[in-house]
């Protein structure tokens, strides 16, 4: 599937673009089975509330109907969206009027090992910290050097994913993928309005849950409660859950509650 | 003067580039004066502290030549010197080899009011706070979303930068340039080991100063320090020195070691 800029086939941008010089921009990376994005409303919803927050004028009614042509074209695999504020002129002030750019690439499901899923992951305690930024908490956006540092720590097929905290060593998630704690039969995940992904998976997992009762609780963790938790599983829009199996001294049995969840999980990917 | 890209003419750049996809990458402002670059070599050691930390394997030697030669076809005017870490892989991990890239393009220099440098400017009092994070500290990476917020807290003429304070509320610069105190006829500049762009004209000033036996202190700055300064002023490898006449309650007059310095930035920039 060849890439679109603006709804047409591209491979490339201007040098100009802000997503280019500033990071100014925000992206998705979505799902797509049979031709459709199965969290499109999700990831929909996300990209608002990103494009609310930096101020960039994305026109959302064209997003959905060109992601859906791009998942009808698709078939199977997975879209990355980006979005832009566009060209710009020199300096940081955003133009007055700025033409957002949605750039979209396709490439086949990443093949991670079935284990992961089925027998958990370790965790790679990663020495990159977070920072902490309540402007841009919770947001999708294109500024990942922390992500590239924390990614950049570890080699080889040991560790699935990396656990991060923040610069005050609370737990906030992982490098690709948001973190639940399973604590007497109910979820706790980090809160994430000083640093930290609110991932689509996340959101849509937290739903689940409540609607089926269990109790979900949104709040700052500590790194001694996360290894006191009965259970721990990361999440995201791509593999659903992998329960966490170790990260340093600490071991897990994958646990009732993970494996409800990631039933719950392939539901709502159409796996 | 055509942008060039690794050192050929060109417009745009494939978007799989890392800079594009997560800000994985630095840049240098760099005014050009009669064919050549006169803070080259203060820009050539930031961009080679900025890639040892990044982990990005630029050939500074090609740099250096591809720099002189844009310099010597430009004239006059600024050339903008991005680098990124290259094309990638799916995912946050840089890969294995990759291959950095040269992003070169040019403007003519910016047409700030000569006032600005003559009777000083205000500081508009920024709301967005810089987060703290040591492992990028100091850089001009290409993850700039709190300076584009920051810029886009004011509009119009009446103030012609703004001033940054950290999460913790130290002093730490303002949103293009860098901020400079005067007390008891020595020089104080905000530490920028947890946050900031440490510029080049800030190196190139504490350097001169020294030299001619003023005191420099390079620590934290609080809010209440900056507002009980002698002079204040602002830098950057662009337009010298400008004095800053007030911010919010507080004024100050132009003052004798500001006005030293201006013509030593001028001299450095060979204006």
């Amino acid at each position: 599937m060849p890439s679109w800029v603006d709804g047409h086939p591209a491979e490339s941008l201007s040098i100009k673009d802000r997503g280019l010089a500033y990071g100014d921009g925000l992206f998705e990376t979505i799902a797509v089975r049979a031709g459709r994005p199965p969290l499109l409303e999700y990831h929909l919803a996300r990209l608002a509330e990103g494009c609310r927050r930096l101020g960039i004028a994305l026109d959302l009614a064209l997003m959905r109907t060109e992601l859906l042509a791009f998942s009808a074209g698709l078939g199977e695999g997975v879209a990355k969206l980006m979005i832009t504020r566009g060209e710009g002129l020199r300096g940081y002030a955003p133009p007055p009027v700025a033409l957002p750019r949605r750039i979209l690439q396709s490439s086949a499901f990443p093949a991670y090992p079935e284990a992961n899923a089925e027998q958990g992951v370790r965790l790679f305690p990663c020495a990159t910290r977070l920072a902490e930024q309540p402007l841009l908490a919770g947001l999708k956006h294109l500024n990942r050097l922390e992500q590239v540092l924390a990614r950049a720590e570890w080699q080889g097929g040991e560790f699935a994913e990396g656990l991060m905290r923040d610069q005050s060593g609370r737990v906030i998630e992982a490098v690709f993928s948001n973190l639940f704690l399973v604590r007497d039969g109910g979820l706790v995940t980090p809160d994430l309005s000083r640093c930290g992904v609110a991932g689509v998976m996340r959101a849509a997992l937290l739903g689940s849950a409540r609607a089926q009762g269990i109790e979900v609780d949104v709040r700052d963790v500590s790194y001694g409660e996360l290894l006191q938790a009965d259970e721990v599983f990361l999440c995201n829009s791509l593999f659903g859950i992998w329960p966490v199996r170790s990260v340093t001294e600490q071991n897990w049995p994958v646990g009732p509650l993970t494996r409800k969840l990631q039933a719950i999980a392939r539901d709502l990917l159409d796996i």
